[in-house]
């Protein structure tokens, strides 16, 4: 869309996913083959609903955070694979919702499974991985972890109300934004990294310090994720550049360049995402506001923020290969913008 | 609708609810606050959606067994209250994404929250609700409980998709009709009913009685809903005869008048369930073609065939008052045909 993004000065090069993904191969491995055997049913639409999703092609991050959290306290049983599995389909079954939610045809460049099983087998796959998700939680037995997990899936739940009750009101603030993002992403990243000092039997302190880098790595992918819809190219992210633009989203960017716009500005803001007037040419006008106001790059800087409470949250554990495989990560997410 | 359902025979004017009522109405008051409780929520949308539906008028069956069930086994705790309340929010979140898939207006004679507060809203509040049903279980912090309950879960998933994938298809088997209402509703009676010998360290016998209580109380109970679809009267259901029939609902009624009747007649029901020609002087016909067949004694006499197992299954247990007034539901279950 012609916007350029002037990040070069927080571009990592190194920044890479790669560090994880090979550390966490053979657990990852394991994983893969729980979810297909648990996604599985006698009923036939069932595999055919959740393999659609769980097969295409999303990074698994938040099981692969399970993974490395429980390794990082020398965790040596099989719980691990179970709870991030568990972590998997609670995240597949938010999709699942989400996307009968926010009626959506398209989620990674393929259509959804609302589009092609409909909105009533959408609802209800979701409801059984949720169902699975919390019988595997249970087969690891640990109280603690179910705490955890069972709580996140209610502050999900709840975020998601809170955005369709801010939803197309631009007077929403940055405030009320972080406390939706928090619920509906970083919650589920903080259980996913905290389930695994929980099943590793690691001390207050180390569980304390695993949820505080998933919760701020969790907002920090958001935010970005927020940017790259007014930025990223439609290859890269299955979706199309103004997605959000088009269903009237708030998000930092738009909140940004209305507090900052002038009153005329503020006026197009209500109109496009209020009113719904939102063609190609307001979106080409919304870029420009957003580019004028240096929108993206202050989205970036908070995600930059939450990106180095993540680091510090790790920085007292013993540096070892698992630990530099998480702080990767959060280059990662922050340079995926570029 | 003129239909005149002869089972006198079966009438049992003692049958009553009344004796659960009553001795679980200390139990029910704080059933009822923890419900209030747990169902609020900052996220102004939650309780309004939620109490909405709480207090449109259901008899809490399920977490009168709970409660039951705790106390046939001598239990003084208060794990019993939380894992009643965790039955209630299952049942009130299945009931949510339930009027979400069949599209419903109207539940127990009011607007289903899907008519004031949309799709989303239900399909959300029903995940919180959800959530909290979890977080309220692993306080209680029973893993028994947990997997009796979390297994009711999937299997209620399951069997809503099943049904689905069996809707509007006349060759739906007496057996298919029997695994959808084994699976989307006894399995939560059966788990409501486990649960309370669980809390209260019952051994495995005093376990399963209950389950197998629950389980075929449950299937008693829901052939019995699907006769008075075909017979009730509107103002007791808060739903209209033929609400089924207009919605294209394999029941079991529907199920023996098309197998029991002939050439002509079974065109006839291939037209009004699967191409949806159901306008009110086809409902007459169907129900002329349900009595021709005694298609409704027959699924009430089934009915009775679930009760008497119910009944023998609590048989062995001493004889109290809470047994009794068990035994009394199985009664009421059924004689609400009349």
């Amino acid at each position: 869309m012609g916007v350029v993004i002037p990040l070069e000065e927080n571009k990592n090069k190194q920044a890479s996913i790669q560090p994880l993904v090979d550390l966490t191969k053979p657990g990852m491995e394991r994983v893969n083959q729980l979810i297909l055997s648990k996604a599985g049913s006698d009923v036939q639409m069932i595999p055919e609903v959740a393999n659609h999703l769980i097969s295409s092609g999303g990074k698994r991050l938040r099981p692969m955070l399970t993974l490395a959290s429980a390794a990082l306290f020398g965790y040596q049983g099989d719980g691990d694979v179970k709870l991030s599995t568990s972590v998997e389909f609670m995240h597949t079954a938010t999709l699942l919702h989400d996307d009968v939610v926010d009626e959506s045809d398209l989620r990674r460049g393929k259509s959804t499974a609302r589009m092609i099983w409909g909105n009533q087998a959408s609802v209800l796959v979701g409801d059984y991985l949720l169902g699975q998700a919390f019988r595997m939680m249970v087969e690891v037995g640990s109280l603690e972890a179910l705490d955890v997990l069972s709580a996140a899936a209610s502050v999900i739940a709840e975020g998601e109300v809170l955005q369709l009750s801010v939803a197309k009101n631009m007077e929403t603030t940055e405030d009320d934004y972080l406390s939706v993002i928090r619920a509906k992403t970083a919650a589920l990243f903080a259980a996913a990294a905290e389930v695994g000092p929980i099943v590793a039997g690691a001390d207050k302190a180390g569980r304390n310090a695993l949820k505080s880098y998933g919760m701020n790595l969790g907002l920090a992918f958001q935010l970005v994720d927020d940017a790259l819809d007014y930025g990223g190219k439609a290859v890269d992210l299955g979706k199309n550049v103004g997605d959000d633009f088009r269903e009237g989203k708030i998000t930092l960017p738009v909140i940004l360049a209305y507090r900052r716009g002038t009153q005329e500005e503020r006026a197009f803001w209500r109109e496009a995402i209020e009113q719904g007037h939102n063609d190609d040419a307001r979106l080409e006008k919304a870029l420009g506001l957003i580019t004028k106001y240096g929108a993206l790059n202050e989205t970036i800087a908070r995600a930059l923020h939450y990106g180095t409470i993540a680091r510090d949250a790790l920085a007292p554990l013993p540096e070892t290969e698992w630990k530099s495989a998480l702080m990767d990560v959060i280059d990662f997410c922050i340079a995926r913008v570029n």
